[in-house]
């Protein structure tokens, strides 16, 4: 029996200025790709540099997290941005991203975006097309790693950008397997137990207790571990040592 | 007798959102350089793509025109950023260009500070310094347009990089070569025939008058050409003319 | 036979920084009421500052022109912004704007949602809740300025606040007296003859002719007139002429 | 015999949107008055309502904390920002705020600089008249609390405004009575006894010992306090505790 190997990606960098939030030196110690905040939600350039340092010293891979224009928000609002700008805003955002990138020895080899435009881009179909343009315009071989069965995977899948699917451990599915929106009873997954064994029965066998209590197929080639809340690096830790001594093997994605 | 080849650049892109300062279009009939604003004291991702666009279709060659974080104060206030701060603020800058200096056939080609930035980096040797750096980190190999003597254009001699000398028909000189400041009288020349007769002077023979009276051997590969005043673009053109009537070869530096 | 008195409002100090948009002066010399700019779409302090001190000097009411934070956008681009942030980010603006209102010697009398969130509260049952909380933060007798049977309106109404309705020359209106959506052919009357003519037969009779050819009744104590335009302040002159030459009395509201 | 009573003052609500630095609630137990972060290098509207809210309900008084407008950089990078933009600004912040300070039933009751432009209108002129000018323009009342001494200081009392010398436990004193620049060897004290012991000592009998080990006369009606390091809560709570214990009278100043 092989299993598929599996993917570990973080939110990192998501400090800005004299504000930080993120563990990025723990996380990257725990993870395989790291999704750098650049500056529209998060993450100066000084940081930005910081960041990608740590990751290539480590062989950490560097992905863009791109996002709204939005620092008051922490890119978490929904925004109607017109597909031109939306576009611009994120080719902008991996080109601040891949100078620091390249300057460590490393290259931006995916994008993910953060936050309210992950979830709008999951099914507003204008605004997923504009991301995978801001995509193509920046590199035309870039991954995207998202929700399976989104618009944003479609789109990029249809511009023949290479899709990398995600599960979260941390989060509740429905029958269907979409997510059970938060806000909903039950949408986040708090117990540290809870979350290890959801990661490894994804990760294993492909398979997750959905919200109603029946199995639902969830295959991903990567798990997303949340860093920005208390506790957030010693669940990464116990996930993917978890992950290791169930034979899964933790790498990143080609 | 043979004249050194003279570029004009000028400063593109200089709007925000819904606003607009710079008449892009039309500057880019008459220059060799763009000095495209990148999103930190002007220009937005779409009008940064847009310029990139109309820039390489004229065979306009792009630089990017790193500034300080003040879109409130359109970068013209000097402010006293830590070089590493500063360093990594100008290689994002310069890797958002990048993307669509590329996506439209061309590359960023130059450096060149903008506003507060510019005149500090004239003197400042720790902010010339980060300045370098960050070009550094973006490209090993770009030149970087500024005022020659600064302390600027000798940290990027001493670090490797080519430097490229400009000169400006619409201000005023000093005896030493050095320019008259902005807000003593007489600063900046007014009279367009003027600016005109001071343009071709320095092209063709190195030298203008100087705010004294005397002349001043002012020796530049590159005159730049402002572009945000009513009737600059008018101006802007009968530079060009009266620099090739008078057997100048307009030409962007290699 | 007597006729409500109109007012006439426009956007103001709509400029950020280096960039100007709207013609304060000019328009000052039209209006009755000046929807400034409080920061968050655009108008800086120091503009805030002189238009307000160029409305008191005419006598023409000041009112906060509020807008969602988004300078990128100017405040055009619908965002999700949670009650709480929402009513708050309303109530800031308020009070900044107060504070050169009454240095002015005049102060701040109206409260008007700018762009998208304009547009968003007239549908928006929890957005336009929040902004009724943020004016009743800054001041509980602040009036509401905005569309009649508007969202905003009933819950401005509901908490005590006064309503002011405003109707639009150079809009079309559909037969149920909504306005037909920006987008949609006609939505926009250009010709400047027939913006005079809506105008005035809206102050005089409080009726207009809908799209679809039928008169509809369009009562409103303020017509709101644009002026980011071209030629907008003539035809604001004009339409204000015209009113006065019809006998309708052109006065600001209570 | 019988001391000036002592106000403690500290910096709060100096998060932005999702990030935090300040622990408002426990430094609001501790101090007399709150420096409020008004937006500019801190503070979004949400967190100085709340600011406000807890401050009133504990009778601490709220002092608007105005910085130039430099979220990236925290206020924290001295700019030459033209005299009307300052005072402008200055003006718009304490206006800001007052719609909170007042909306929980307190008022914005003084005026204190942060960072770069706190150390800033130590000695510039210019500076110093225009964030005076900005008091005026929202206040004629509003006392300044600053560094006694200070070209601020100066500035604000000949234009009438009630000045408020603050101290500081934790920095190194000059024998002249001015603060020994921070990146000086020994300019922050970093032992909690000493800074306790050197508070009662300002505050009870107006002296300190000096970087050179001389006695120096530091006659001050507050006391500042950091809030945004790791043990600043507890450090300020047993500052206050000594005070009391030694006979001062913690009491926020007229």
């Amino acid at each position: 029996m092989t299993w598929v190997p599996i993917d570990l990606n973080a939110d990192l960098g998501e400090g800005f200025g004299r504000w930080t939030l993120t563990d990025d030196e723990q996380l990257l110690s725990v993870v395989t790709s790291a999704n750098v905040a650049c500056g529209f939600h998060a993450g100066d350039a000084a940081t930005m540099r910081r960041v990608c340092e740590l990751a290539a010293a480590r062989g950490v891979r560097i992905g863009a997290q791109v996002s709204y224009r939005d620092l008051a928000g922490f890119g978490r609002r929904a925004m109607d941005v017109p597909a031109a700008e939306l576009a611009a805003e994120v080719a902008y955002q991996i080109g601040a991203l891949e100078v620091f990138a390249r300057a460590a020895g490393s290259r931006v080899s995916y994008v993910k975006p953060h936050g309210a435009l992950y979830n709008r881009v999951v099914r507003d179909v204008e605004q997923a097309a504009a991301v995978v343009d801001g995509v193509l315009l920046a590199d035309r071989t870039l991954p995207v790693l998202g929700l399976p069965g989104s618009r944003l995977h479609e789109a990029a899948a249809a511009a023949g950008l290479p899709v990398v699917a995600e599960a979260f451990g941390d989060r509740a599915y429905r029958a269907d397997g979409s997510l059970l929106p938060r806000g909903q009873e039950g949408a986040v997954v708090t117990d540290p137990d809870e979350v290890v064994e959801r990661a490894v029965s994804m990760a294993r066998f492909g398979v997750v207790t959905a919200h109603c209590g029946s199995s639902v197929a969830v295959r991903a080639r990567s798990l997303c571990l949340h860093g920005d809340t208390p506790g957030a690096v010693g669940l990464a830790r116990r996930v993917r040592e978890r992950l290791e001594a169930s034979g899964v093997r933790v790498e990143a994605f080609a």
